[in-house]
């Protein structure tokens, strides 16, 4: 996959792109990660962004260099742009994996600045908010997605750390995690996970997935079809609480 | 403000914290930023993970390494410690601003792993998440989180680039933004926003603002008290649909 990122801030995504997942899958070619300066596909004067029609506060981002610079990197192809905005189509796991199937994607963020709306109208095909919280720019909104995509992508992860059991894979939250020592300041581990039951350990792990959801995320059960044995858990945990 | 943050990819930070809103915060003396390799909190072997009880695959995150991190930093203060993880709290913007409000914060990352649940009972005051989506590690969502802590602080923004008008600060999405050139390749400005009538245009972006709404996130209107003005325009829209 081939992700292009366009930016007013290239060195804000170093850390990032060069450490961890990203470095993992750019060294397995797996992914390449470019990010291009907006402002070099600006006028002589490096301008752009400019004060908006109607006035009002604030700067906007002028359409020519944003069209100059996907034009730059697309070449007659028609990949995939999507612009990080707060009017965007919420991200969810299911997008992640909807974009980890393209072959090219390029990313648009803005800073401070509103967008012009022919940028949105005519350039790009997808628009994504992260949540309903305001930043400072589009950077970390679209590391986060990408980071989310290559993560998906065929060879990134190994099976140490396979995506199988993760959160929303199942659709549900997981169960609570215990790790050495058994006894750590005297907080101890529950009895059943050193207990060697194997099916006791399982029954214990799925009801407190359960229970953890319920208790915190009860909306995830309108998605997800549980088996005869988790209806019987759930029913019980809500007779319980 | 002092933000501290625990991670074992301390490198992944270094572009988002040294560049744009974070190296302005810290220049102006608004914020100090610092981030602590868990790793060197670990014992000899410099482990910080092991095999979770019971059994299973993926690596769960110890609880000495980061209990001693956490207190290392805290010196006996009481922070908010935030765990960022996919089951906890839905971060908003109205968690952005309760987080803004305090003198220090202290966030935990983990990576791949789970975290021993010890953590979460005992040493963590809040969990958050950003969104229903897999991350590789809490890195990149306590940047997020912190990016939309930092420019909420006084002095942080200039009034250029005030938060007064962003989406979410008004309860509703933004109107479009158009700036110069008005013709570009024959794509054009709304004459509304060139006629210099400024009720007009005030009168064009309310509505805007209301329809775009509408059109993408009709849950908002649950949430804000409309003026009886923004109420007759949104049931005209919705008798135009």
């Amino acid at each position: 996959m081939n992700i292009q990122v366009l930016s007013l801030f290239p060195p804000m995504f170093d850390g990032v792109f060069q450490h961890s997942i990203m470095k993992k899958a750019q060294d397995k070619g797996a992914v390449s990660l470019g990010v291009v300066d907006i402002r070099e596909f600006a006028d002589n004067k490096r301008q752009v962004d400019d004060y908006p029609f109607g006035g009002g506060a604030g700067m906007v981002l002028k359409p020519e260099p944003v069209f100059n610079a996907v034009e730059s990197i697309t070449e007659g192809k028609k990949p995939r742009v999507i612009l990080m905005c707060p009017q965007g189509e919420r991200f969810t796991q299911k997008k992640a994996e909807e974009l980890a199937s393209e072959e090219e994607l390029v990313f648009i963020c803005g800073h401070y600045e509103g967008y012009d709306e022919r940028i949105r109208e005519h350039l790009v095909t997808d628009e994504i908010s992260i949540g309903d919280f305001v930043l400072t720019g589009g950077e970390l909104a679209a590391m986060t997605v990408i980071d989310s995509v290559v993560r998906l992508l065929p060879g990134v992860l190994g099976n140490s750390d396979s995506p199988v059991r993760d959160s929303f894979s199942t659709g549900l939250l997981e169960h609570p995690h215990y790790t050495r020592p058994a006894n750590f300041r005297d907080m101890t581990v529950p009895a059943v996970l050193t207990s060697g039951n194997h099916a006791k350990i399982e029954e214990w792990r799925e009801e407190q997935g359960i229970k953890r959801t319920l208790e915190r995320r009860p909306d995830l059960f309108e998605h997800v079809e549980l088996t005869a044995q988790q209806k019987s858990v759930l029913a019980r945990l809500k007779a319980e609480k």
